[in-house]
């Protein structure tokens, strides 16, 4: 079989077939980060939708309208707003986000299931309900519009987050994108991560669940740590069928193509996040091999990853692996300090727990990088994982010190 | 039964009779915080001795030394150095550890056994043997110094931290002192908390390892996390017996007035340590009430009181109580919004999850307090449990961005 996947270079959640776009200001925000505090995503014909959802108990009126909303067999269009969360706001908050997705309807002309729904902000506010109606009638759809999604969505965040890919299998064609929002420090105690992702792949309702789990455990969730997340969290997919490829079900090597794809897009997305924590300057990615079994890779690497003192030391081009090693020892997974290997960059800094001489004044110039690898090999066993993480610095105190005020 | 507890004024390690303590500067740090780096802490009769150590997979040599002689049914001192935590170090650092050990007790005509030790401070450096070994034989003992040894065990610590209680029980009287070091952001990953307690009373050997868990687990146990800790983590008790009381053995009610001024101690040692956290201004006690249960409230505190979005909200006086609802959802309890009840201090912001128009500007003013009291009843069940966390302040990152280099 032969398939290949392009990057492409000014991609955007429209790029799929027949998805518009539209965003407005409706004054949600004081002042709006690129005049946008609005948006609708929209397909020309029903879309198979998948979604997951933040595990707080504390959860946002806008994650119980959508996750009801999932339960039906196709939805058409997603409304998001930033600047307020819709959270903490007891009933009224429930009506409002009802509200906002039967404005929606009407105006898209279609039923409020169709419909699904995503807020970030501020957690314990109103929405300005007047203000959102009268936008929503407003917005203008248009394929040229994808950019403006991904800058809608922005709160903290200082850079937009999309990507798109086109995938050839065997004579067919369909493309996958999709554009985020992070910001805040993500790890250990996220702000709002918003996620979403369109194709014009065909594919099974159940099959794009199972994938879109599958790619946020190897992406978005190698960024947080599961049950460590903010009220609002949401990432949705919709596949509208557009492409007219054999309906992918999981059970070709075509599925896996798209899983493949699918998982290329997720880690784009999810990389940017990280890379874009607040305050941060440095990507921190964290590969771990040889861990007992696949849980505690993934243990070891995020509690590396959210380590306040890996981050600081990180900031500061120090190469204070003790710290390191202090971060995967605590996280619960199986570790023998006597196996150790660990390499910061190329360089081997410790060989099974044993230091190996390697230049300090080299590591700390090292890890001035933007793009900062740590590599772990416990030598226990076949468990490997990655995460992703970013540098710890004092503008980061600065922009969560003073967030709603 | 008549009793009472009495906090003095000037108290330190060595109020309770019998106990002496000598510090130095060996020239373990580069600069020295005091001119002090050694210290041992000395009773000149036999101790009953227990010790509570860090849960971290990757611990130091001289956290396996301790608890090895620990097995011994008394020791009598414990050899104590700051600036080189004796992590990482292998084989050599193991007979290091052993060699400091041997040499206190040759110095003090002792058993090595007798003696416990502990280290903190830079992880995978060897100690300066030499240096060490010169100036364990230098250091004069005597009850006077009590304060030095709460000085030479500081690292990044801005203030020593140490208390001593006087408790009279129907005709006997006894003392409990202690000494602690911390700072570091202490939860969610600390810098090494190390406790050191003594008194005169005496206690079986099985009570004091008791009672002294009791106590932790109300006191240093709320300012980290189980499972969250250093490499070099270390909590001792010292019991010498000079009051000549009537043993206690935990079946009487004199062992829970000795339990009740334990707790004192300990409680007042840890906010010390949270209130001297790097970098912060401002203690933060986080009161919970009504959850599902007393482990429940304990996930719940420490979830809050350990959010690094709740921490900068604290530095910056911003009362966004969004925070602090989206930490407890996160935390693994049960929660339930639409019942709790959330106050800063003496305002009530939520009533059964409604914002009750509480003054944001009263309440930003009150948060410019150094105490901040949050607390929350989350009218679910009776678990009830206090945490002690600090702000988050820019000085955090600056001091751990540049420790070893």
């Amino acid at each position: 079989m032969k398939s290949s996947i392009d990057i492409l270079p000014d991609g955007s959640i429209t790029t799929p077939k027949g998805f518009k776009t539209g965003a407005i200001y409706a004054g949600i925000k004081k002042k709006s980060k690129n005049n946008l505090d609005l948006t609708i995503l929209y397909s020309d014909t029903p879309c198979v939708a998948a979604g997951i959802f933040t595990t707080n108990k504390f959860r946002a009126a806008p994650v119980y309208i959508s996750e009801h909303n999932l339960g039906f067999p196709d939805n058409r269009a997603i409304v998001v707003n930033s600047g307020c969360a819709n959270a903490g706001t007891g009933e009224a908050g429930m009506a409002d986000a009802i509200e906002m997705v039967k404005t929606t309807a009407e105006t898209l002309n279609m039923q409020p299931k169709d419909v699904l729904i995503a807020s970030t902000g501020v957690i314990g506010h109103r929405l300005p309900m007047d203000k959102i109606k009268e936008s929503i009638r407003l917005i203008g759809l248009s394929q040229r519009n994808g950019h403006d999604f991904a800058r809608a969505i922005m709160t903290t965040d200082t850079r937009s987050k999309e990507i798109a890919v086109r995938v050839n299998i065997e004579g067919f064609q369909f493309y996958i994108a999709g554009a985020a929002k992070g910001a805040g420090m993500i790890h250990p105690n996220m702000a709002t991560l918003l996620g979403f992702i369109t194709t014009d792949a065909s594919v099974s309702k159940d099959f794009l669940q199972f994938a879109l789990k599958e790619a946020a455990d190897i992406s978005f969730n190698m960024i947080t740590v599961d049950g460590d997340t903010s009220t609002n969290d949401s990432l949705f997919m919709l596949a509208n069928g557009q492409a007219e490829n054999p309906t992918f079900a999981g059970d070709t090597e075509y599925s896996l193509v798209f899983q493949q794809a699918l998982n290329i897009v997720c880690q784009s997305l999810a990389k940017s996040v990280a890379r874009d924590g607040e305050g941060a300057k440095r990507l921190i990615e964290i590969q771990v091999e040889g861990a007992a079994s696949l849980e505690d890779a993934r243990l070891i690497a995020r509690a590396v990853a959210g380590s306040p003192l890996v981050k600081t030391a990180v900031h500061g081009a120090d190469p204070n692996w003790g710290r390191i090693l202090a971060a995967a020892g605590r996280s619960g997974a199986d570790f023998d300090i006597e196996r150790v290997d660990l390499y910061l960059g190329e360089s081997r800094v410790l060989q099974k727990g044993q230091r190996t001489g390697a230049d300090e004044k080299e590591l700390s110039s090292w890890l001035k990088q933007v793009e900062v690898i740590i590599k772990l090999n416990l030598n226990l066993g076949e468990g490997k994982s990655t995460a992703w993480g970013c540098d710890l610095s004092a503008e980061y105190v600065k922009i969560n010190a003073d967030y709603t005020t």
